[in-house]
């Protein structure tokens, strides 16, 4: 059978997506966190599309609910395609963030069996539950659960109202005691891919509806102090003064400019926060802190630029009798997107002509806690404005229907792959 | 009579100053706002000691002490020089900020009598009550008083109490409705001459005791704003970024790199407030707001520093695609001290073997008000690490008599001056 035009794909997904985001813990907004009643309305409804599909449902312990399409081909093995993404979301959010994955994965199963295309593996249809992180103090835990590294111990941990994720799990319809069961083998598994919205301004400036991500980005994240000598503003000569705000802004301009050395897909940093004391118009500033956020597409990347920014920050203290103190809260590693899966999706995006522009994730998704049990690849989806985390977020009904067809010939791509080289 | 020894003139001094610093609103600190019980009696110790040291003593109607000393050689004219400074402190505050110029005042003409000295006119010297402007929402109002320029609607603004100018004035023993009497006659007055502490920390670091006055700084001050847009600090590459906080951290280098190019006494810029929002720690800085106020000691040097940081801004703000508006909300012309002023105050110095150094003053004083009426000079005494409006304010005895000295030096010069060119 021929391929689907994209602008009825795209129509089916957008209504798919519409039905889902009827379903939240609040009117007129969409809210939908791990393991609320709106989330179990959503589980529900995927499992039903996923039917309907063509897919055979399970849900797990922990409410991943995967919708399978067995072999469509004579398969060598018991192995399996994961596919996937996630359907909670956060507080007041958009429509597309997750949900378009899932809906990508259902539809593009639905084409490969309506198309008769031959794979010679099953293609497992995942849709993760706790994704943002939002309603407990955990994150990526139903996809840490099918990469078989969730904590135990993380079950108790509780949300705001005192309700652990266990006593949710079991309101919800879940089993904790279970949790194990959740974890897939890792022998059994292919790769795991990923559509998602791109969540950035890059596809939209480059006029691209789509691109392959490179890395889930790592990030570091510092408290960067400077403490100077605090002053009268008439009094004291530009000479003679300890400027600390006058030094950060030298160490700011030095964390840009290190961040544009670096690759122009690859490595970012940003100074969000920053607070001047004592913050008075007459009073040379004493001290300064601010936030630094380091992301990148490697972690040598990301580690080299912070030695950079380091040195930086020494030069500018000794240079301007300041101290400067980097202390670093937070560190995540940077996780790959297999070559061999950006390189089938780029021929993917070729076939449909579209250019296949190769761009790193700033943000998170599932694909980091799939990456300890195989293999990872995203899609990115152009939405308008890079919005995201916000109800203005947009994707066009087109690149959806391009999106699904990605997918398609994406899972095509990885069969001949599989075929050829395995 | 001989030259006093300055280490016993400073004991004086010293002595005076602690017995003035013990007239507080508040125990254990120094806090003597303008028209307060304390001020009364510190008006009421300051004319006991101008009677001890020969001067005849009137109050004006805004409570400003004066002691005259007579001309002690033929005059040719009626005229008398100034000599002067506050005895009003802020919250909290040290002992020698304006005390200290007002006991020099009293012990140079003390001085002057000792021995002899020949002076053709009459010595005025002016214990003001209102530089500081902390009780009420006007400041220098007595020294404008005297310089002829006091506004009467100036003495309806009310303190934090509700209590007016006027209404204090009537229990002070002051009266609001003479406020004219008040004033000098410019014809009458050769200039005004005021010893006071730095307040900053070139004279310490240079090694000086003293210095000579260049000017009383104008300033100018703005509230800068930067607009640029907020993002992802993940998904937004560098290249596509609007980060108003870089934008303000490359215009807070240039403000003080412009404030470096120019003299090294004679202007200064500072950004003591900023704020950034929405101030999150991955989101790229959409708004920065902060302050700048710009010091000088010439009115033009001042106005082109202010050019020069705008073209900066505009070349910043065009190059990075954000908007930058600076609006100004106060400016106050500089106030030159007399070449002829300085010349003899330089010369009072020299006498002492003090290498003259020329300083602006960046903070205000009442200098500033009776520029309005006559020629004004200063001569700043070194004051520990910069520190004022602190009870760590300090000066040490040695440098107090220096300053006794170097007035009775400065009034005899402007004899000479007087005798010479008049």
């Amino acid at each position: 059978m021929a391929e689907a035009d994209p602008a009825t794909l795209g129509h089916e997904a957008a209504a798919m997506i519409e039905e889902l985001a009827r379903l939240s813990s609040e009117p007129d907004r969409v809210t939908r966190l791990y393991l609320s009643p709106a989330h179990r309305q959503a589980a529900d409804l995927t499992a039903r599309m996923m039917r309907e599909a063509g897919l055979t449902v399970s849900e797990d312990a922990l409410g991943t609910v995967r919708g399978r399409l067995a072999a469509t081909a004579p398969s060598p093995s018991n192995r399996r395609l994961l596919v996937g993404s996630h359907i909670d979301t956060v507080i007041d959010a958009g429509k597309y963030d997750g949900v378009l994955g899932v809906i990508c994965g259902i539809l593009a199963a639905r084409e490969i069996v309506r198309r008769g295309i031959e794979v010679p593996f099953a293609v497992d249809v995942l849709a993760f539950g706790d994704e943002e992180g939002v309603r407990f103090p955990t994150t990526l835990l139903s996809s840490a659960a099918v990469a078989g590294h969730a904590s135990a111990a993380t079950l108790q941990a509780a949300d705001a109202d005192g309700v652990t994720v266990a006593e949710a799990l079991r309101s919800f319809g879940g089993d904790p005691d279970r949790l194990s069961d959740c974890a897939d083998d890792p022998g059994e598994v292919i790769g795991y891919l990923e559509v998602h919205i791109e969540q950035g301004p890059v596809l939209e400036r480059q006029g691209l509806p789509l691109g392959v991500v490179t890395a889930i980005a790592g990030a570091a994240r510092f408290k960067v102090s400077v403490t100077g000598e605090a002053g009268h503003a008439g009094t004291v000569p530009m000479a003679m003064r300890r400027d600390a705000l006058a030094a950060a802004a030298e160490l700011v301009l030095a964390i840009e400019e290190t961040a544009r050395g670096g690759a122009p897909h690859g490595l970012v940093a940003t100074v969000g926060q920053l607070e001047v004391k004592p913050g008075a118009v007459n009073v040379i500033p004493a001290e300064v802190t601010f936030s630094l956020d380091v992301r990148a597409a490697e972690d040598g990347q990301r580690r080299d630029a912070v030695d950079r920014i380091d040195s930086a920050a020494r030069e500018i203290a000794a240079r301007r009798g300041v101290a400067i103190a980097m202390r670093r809260y937070h560190e995540v590693a940077t996780r790959p997107c297999a070559s061999w899966l950006q390189d089938t999706g780029a021929e993917a995006l070729t076939r449909l002509g579209i250019e296949p522009l190769r761009l790193m994730s700033g943000a998170g998704h599932d694909g980091q806690a799939m990456s300890e049990l195989c293999d990872i690849g995203m899609l990115f989806v152009r939405c308008r404005g890079g919005i995201s985390h916000n109800p203005l977020e947009s994707v066009t009904v087109e690149d959806m229907g391009l999106a699904v067809e990605a997918l398609v010939q994406w899972i095509k791509a990885v069969a001949r792959n599989e075929r050829m080289f395995r």
